[in-house]
């Protein structure tokens, strides 16, 4: 037995008697007592020992919870509750569990929780799904420990075209710890068959804004569209360094003459182009930066994010293109490094549509945005039909103790995350 | 017995016979050897052992060229030869004996040598002059160790206005030590009883460039008619620190964007000027300097000089109105702090005739030019009759070791030196 789409949304009345803010709060502060700073914020590296006592926590939670918990060979964690009809196919929600030093409650966890809530209510209120169900817990996505990121996510979606080989990158953290020596603390790599894991129809993630814009519109749900690609260049610019009382201006090739108007004309740009484009000069050194000298050498960053592949290119080609011929004008030399190139990633219109309509059915206010962070649904968007939903974070703060999103927006998180599984693990027609 | 004004010129002929170039270059290679480094430059700071080893082997090697040596209070060192007529009225040449660390050997050296040959050829060949000549290696001029500049000559020019209290300024070196137990480590302050000593006619300091002016115009002599008056600035300009990604172009408060349209526009100015003012943003500090982050403030440092008050004034107001004016477009904060405001001082009219009349006499092609970098001969300008003459530095570069001056340049010096203080020491009328 099974309804057709058009007449399935689980009604208001049906989720009105539930409230998930205060259950998803009391878990999130559960949660942060496993690295738990002094401050009230969490510190919580992959493979860490505070990252073990969430995930094993977690574990024995999603039990609690009624699921089947089972860990994959890097550590990502997933709680299963096994469809009655299809149960090899998965539709599966949740987030990262590990965080940035003197991170929030919120980031990442949010998504874990609100997974395990929505998943509960569901079995609870209408018994087993047609589609199997599982929440997951990624071991890693923030890339604060080590010079990595999405590493869980990564592993997930790969094995979504049937790589179940495992690669582990020689990468080091600060201490100098091996990635593989960190895992293997853990009891990582372990035996487990992930050759045998089920094929994921659809991957729905909750996370929290990391910006203003709901909070602005007062408007409790996001649904992402598109999650922009980031370009970050290192840019070297090269003159010569003289003493400041006895080079005449005309002689001077002054770098921080070149450097900033480099800076302001691409900052200017990104602004009079108002089609979304934002640039960020966040990182700048000079050489040897003292008062009294005229520098030989300032390298700056510049971060570029759009969800449009041809505005980013159009962007940076000119920016570049400026770069070089104020670089000429002053006699400097420029070179720039482009050390991080993230595409655009899409999400899939029939997942947009299911949570536009478990909106709808929740009577919540949404708005269509793009995300301008990173999560672990580009990684599953690659290969997987991927969804994205934000709840407001206050005053767009995160990757930070005070991160907050108020009760009442996450009770419509959950609402608009369960109402969406709903349709995806209890009506859709197998796609 | 003396000679009028227009007909005293030592002759060409008369120090024809003299060379001083390799003299010069022995006795400044002999005094690098206190304070050497292991790479060719000197370390010969304030008050430390090998400026006193320094100061100690000046004071024989005075003996040795004739000179009667006397240490002051703070320990200055002056070498005198006692004049016929007015032996109470002095004419003194010299320059300081500290260096920077890792300096060179020209840099304050050359004055005291150049004098030392100039008085001893002046004795040698005409006897005792008719007012007292001296030759000083003032205690400090760099302020390399202690934050003060000009420690020595402030210390000799305020004697000039019967001010022989002796005031030690409470700072302390990087190590933590006072000035004053330094002084003591030295047994100064010591009892020579300063208020004793004769009036100043005339201060006359040979210096190399530090500049490129007189290498490219491939001329021996510079004369200084100003030391330029520097300001030095230390800008503040604070925005909102927010994510790279979430906070749109149009609600930015970004600091860096503000900062490089006011650096961009200082040095604009000065450049389009075109009268001679230098601008230098040499320092910039960058809150919190991370890629992703819009900065929440911005340092940086604004050095400016010209020989003209006027000038000064009259580009700082316009460069400081501008900077608030980009601040309110850019909705930040800016103030500015002035930690170092030197006015421009002019050399005295009467040496500078004295000195260009040396140059001609002895052939020696000139160039009148602005100092752009301090002396102390801006200290003893401000109370007594005072003249500064460049040699040139190879490709311009002071305070390193690879600061150097030919031979054939040095012998110019000491020689137009020479008859600059024949003219001031032998021939001049009493003032």
């Amino acid at each position: 037995m099974h309804m057709g789409l058009d007449n399935v949304d689980i009604a208001a009345s049906s989720l009105a008697d539930a409230n998930f803010g205060r259950e998803a709060q009391a878990l999130l502060n559960w949660l942060a007592a496993f690295g738990a700073d002094h401050d009230g914020g969490v510190t919580r590296p992959v493979y860490s020992k505070a990252w073990r006592a969430a995930q094993t926590a977690l574990c024995e939670k999603m039990k609690a919870y009624g699921m089947e918990p089972r860990f994959d060979r890097v550590g990502n964690l997933f709680g299963r509750v096994t469809g009655r009809l299809h149960p090899r196919r998965r539709v599966v929600t949740g987030s990262h569990i590990d965080t940035v030093e003197r991170g929030g409650r919120y980031d990442g966890a949010l998504g874990i929780v609100a997974g395990m809530l929505a998943v509960h209510y569901l079995t609870s209120r209408f018994g087993p799904p047609r589609l199997t169900m599982e929440v997951v817990s990624f071991c890693e996505e923030e890339g604060s420990r080590f010079p990595l990121g999405f590493w869980g996510s990564t592993y997930v979606a790969r094995s979504q075209t049937d790589d179940f080989s495992l690669t582990i990158p020689d990468v080091q953290d600060a201490a100098g710890t091996r990635l593989l020596d960190a895992m293997r603390q853990m009891g990582l790599p372990s035996h487990a068959d992930d050759s045998d894991r089920d094929e994921i129809a659809a991957f729905v993630e909750l996370h929290v804004e990391q910006g203003m814009r709901l909070e602005e519109a007062q408007c409790p749900i996001g649904i992402v569209e598109q999650i922009v690609g980031q370009r970050r260049y290192l840019v070297d610019v090269r003159g010569e360094s003289n003493h400041a009382g006895t080079t005449p201006m005309d002689r001077r090739r002054d770098p921080m003459h070149g450097a900033a108007s480099m800076i302001r004309c691409a900052l200017e740009l990104a602004r009079r182009r108002q089609d979304g484009i934002v640039a960020t000069v966040g990182r700048l050194q000079v050489a040897p930066n003292v008062s009294n000298v005229i520098p030989e050498r300032i390298r700056f960053t510049l971060d570029v994010r759009h969800w449009d592949e041809a505005i980013l290119d159009a962007y940076c080609e000119e920016v570049l293109e400026a770069f070089r011929r104020i670089a000429a004008q002053h006699r400097l030399a420029v070179s720039h490094a482009l050390w991080l190139d993230q595409r655009p990633v899409a999400m899939h219109r029939r997942i947009i549509q299911h949570i536009e309509s478990a909106c709808r059915a929740q009577q919540a206010d949404y708005l269509f945005m793009p995300s301008w962070a990173g999560h672990d649904a580009q990684i599953m968007a690659q290969h997987v039909p991927t969804g994205l939903i934000f709840v407001p974070s206050r005053h767009g703060i995160s990757h930070s103790p005070e991160e907050y999103t108020n009760p009442a927006d996450l009770d419509v998180g959950v609402r608009v995350l369960a109402a969406t599984l709903y349709r995806l693990a209890y009506c859709e027609e197998e796609p």
